[in-house]
């Protein structure tokens, strides 16, 4: 499959990352890069990950036979909504938030008519870093990429994004979004929820300045993970709150 | 310093890797391995991590200057009362073992006349691995060894307990037992309980050969540490328990 054009809604560590997988693939004629901010597309253009950029989303999208939408989870909504009204009838619309539920509800709340041409999906991958430069070609290599289908969700569609995975190396599960957010609170959201929780604690005890000056090898793998964005974490621990909850308990 | 006989009591994962970075340096001119497995002494010789080996303590440690105790935590004050009866006037006895009050209580008790010759240790390096296969050379290199004399301790012994670790590649640093319990709760233990709880309550969970297959990144790292020697951890996690239960708390 040849994508004639791409538009990719956030080119971050995630966006970024598979714009380069496409790339490496020869999957895509044409990316696009859509963001808030010319500077984060420019930094994009100039690292070679996207061929234009446009900050406004209608003129973005304007003929994409697929869209990305690789933004925070708290940002999904706005974008959905600036999707509906300059969606094609032939664009496909897929996202890689990491709470399934919820981004399915914001689609069926904004999309509307288009539902059918949405296909949900989380790539498990990622690092503790964020933004353009943090992108890799690699990052999806043998990992695995979630897709939970709508009950909406036309087969086509969803045909079309597995192959899109696939091109940039990622293995494809088909799985609920439900299930899908209990098995991410578990192996993800709770893992990084207690890394917060423990570097958090360690950082108020007295002379926290020795306490890490002393941290060994265990420590450091969980203040890796600790180091990841606390706003997309927010977002993501916030969203799944009942899951992730229930995991805590 | 060149240390004519040096014997390593337990040669595992740490007294194997101390014996190793010792010969790099060129330090001892002879190391004795100690322990009770016949088969274990056998594999350290063939690795030449070790130049000869005895399962007796008394005839191992005679005409020791320096005996390194690097046995799990449980053994340690079975190992003090061994030695006790064996050791020469002159010989410096230190340990690396993980909690340092519980060690220095037990030297306490067991060695009497010899405790000013005894520095307590404890080297802030380790894998999740165990025994002497494991061993590595550069274990310790820019690592930092806590050493906490007890009030008896003798100046000089510490100075050639502090010699030798620095030979090992380490970065030495006194600090008082107690405080030394409390960073190490922070910093070590209670990262491995949180770890071995969260691996735990996901085995408990339904489908937890799903839950394994889709553990991301993060998880990764801790399902590391967690696959430490669960017997090494209890006894460690036993002996610092007021210090791991106030983290906890």
């Amino acid at each position: 499959m040849l994508i004639k054009r791409l538009t990719v809604i956030g080119v971050g560590l995630i966006g970024g990352s598979l714009a380069r997988a496409l790339k490496r693939a020869q999957a895509c004629a044409h990316i696009t890069g859509c963001a808030p901010e010319v500077k984060e597309l420019k930094r994009a253009l100039t690292l070679g990950v996207i061929d234009d950029f446009y900050t406004d989303i209608g003129v973005a999208i304007k003929g994409a036979e697929i869209v990305v939408v690789a933004v925070p989870l708290g940002a999904m909504a706005a974008v959905f909504q600036q999707l509906a009204g300059h969606l094609d009838e032939a664009t496909v619309v897929t996202d890689v938030g990491s709470v399934k539920s919820r981004v399915v509800e914001a689609a069926r709340r904004c999309l509307g008519p288009y539902l059918p041409r949405f296909v949900p999906g989380h790539p498990l991958a990622g690092t503790e870093k964020s933004g353009v430069e943090a992108s890799l070609v690699d990052l999806f290599d043998g990992h695995r990429v979630i897709l939970p289908p709508t009950a909406e969700t036309d087969p086509r569609a969803l045909a079309q994004i597995t192959k899109l995975w696939g091109q940039a190396g990622a293995l494809v599960e088909i799985m609920e979004a439900a299930r899908h957010d209990e098995v991410l609170a578990a192996t993800s959201h709770l893992p990084h929820v207690l890394a917060y929780a423990l570097v958090q604690a360690l950082a108020k005890m007295e002379e926290s300045g020795t306490v890490f000056r002393f941290a060994a090898g265990g420590f450091a793998d969980l203040t890796r993970i600790a180091s990841s964005n606390p706003a997309l974490w927010h977002d993501i621990v916030f969203a799944n709150r009942e899951a992730v909850l229930t995991m805590i308990e």
